[in-house]
């Protein structure tokens, strides 16, 4: 089924170059939110669009060191929404994964069944010859028989 | 197959909200009920009820700055099944993306049975009717000689 | 499928039920091992069993706050395991939750099928019958004409 | 089915081992990397090569303590490399734990597909043989009537 094989790559490889685009995304403009809401606060550990991005970043993937954390409430609601999408991304990651997995096994889901619904075909298909070959007889035996009478 | 799409997106939609109700009842609940455990301590991070929502989320989501820790026991109990509810959460996500897909495999899967079911039966069709088509011959042939015996 | 569903449940609540047991002995065994091994270290933060179990619960469930880290390699080894452990029983948490959909999943297709399998199976009846119906007159015809030959 | 358990089993350990390979690969050629980058920085927390190693284990594992947390431009970049790995890494174990699940599963709906398989092919069978009967009635009544003629 190469079609099928196809067709599934072509779908993991969307999904993953989308949950790239929604993760760069999210960690740019997320980022520069927090750095931007946070970066004047007095103490602030973001000083740079750098720290914020690599604060979204560690955010994001769950990592977490805590070297720059958001203080205010815009900040950290900001922040609550880059570790929502960060979880969101995880899972899609561990479905992408499982989703070749699982189509492998599909794959051979179905050959096998393909291969038993041939079997019980041909197995049927015997007995319809049979069948067939027996009613051939009977109808040249009474054709034969027809002049004769 | 629109009603079984309808059925998954459903079932799927569900799962979310109860995922998000669930989510944001044990960070409002957890959260509070360490700011009120860990609050009076001396030398507390937890200065506020923000604070405790705030250290609920980002220990359900896994990140763990570390800005705000419990150090009482009883903080700690409540954090622990914060953090098994995170987890768990993580794996509903996680499942719930793979059930989109995996779906769209099944369904995929399905209709490829359901043309692999009409093929085999089209063509057991094909050898019925043939030995049908016989047999009118046959039982014509008999009913025809009939009379003329 | 009501016999299905009890093992499919049944399966879902021993792992649930094995993954708690590993996580909890991983947790309790790992946290002492750690207390032990940095617990006498100058400048510690493990200053008790309750910290040790605290540290590894936070390690194993990837929070990871960092108010409590070792820092000897005997020490780091261990939070090794308890990570690697820790990423493993996340992943387990999030096939059980997959396979309680999926088993959902496969139940209905499953009955689907049946049902498909039951339909194709009513028409070769019928079509069998009529052949059957068919040879039926054609034996009764021959025989009927036996005596009057 | 044993062939297939074996497949599956064999193609699960291939997948464990190779995620073991290059998780334990990123993490040393990430620590060794960061410790290399960080390490002459005024004030570094990445002391040895071990303190690289052991950041590097808590960022693939989305710990994340923050007890050594890269401050260049070039170390950050090394450690959202890991991160990103540590994040499919996460997801394939999770994958992997899955298929365990899914083809266990996989097998069941397999072994009742066959069965109920075997249950159409038997129930056909049976009129199969019928209508046979039938037919070698019919011929040895015409093949008995022919001499008599």
């Amino acid at each position: 089924m190469p079609r099928r094989l196809s067709v599934t790559l072509t779908s993991v490889l969307r999904l993953a170059l989308a949950t790239a685009v929604v993760s760069s995304s999210v960690v740019l403009v997320g980022g520069a939110m927090v750095w931007r809401l946070e970066g004047d606060r007095h103490g602030t550990t973001f000083e740079s669009l750098g720290d914020g991005i690599w604060w979204a970043m560690t955010t994001m993937t769950t990592v977490g060191y805590g070297d720059h954390v958001p203080e205010t409430t815009s900040g950290r609601v900001v922040a609550g929404m880059i570790m929502i999408m960060g979880v969101a991304v995880l899972g899609a990651v561990a479905a992408v994964v499982a989703l070749i997995f699982a189509s492998a096994v599909a794959r051979r889901e179905e050959r096998l069944l393909e291969a038993e619904g041939r079997t019980l075909e041909a197995r049927l298909e015997v007995r319809l010859d049979t069948l067939d070959a027996r009613l051939a007889r009977i109808e040249e035996h009474l054709q034969g028989r027809a002049p004769r009478e």
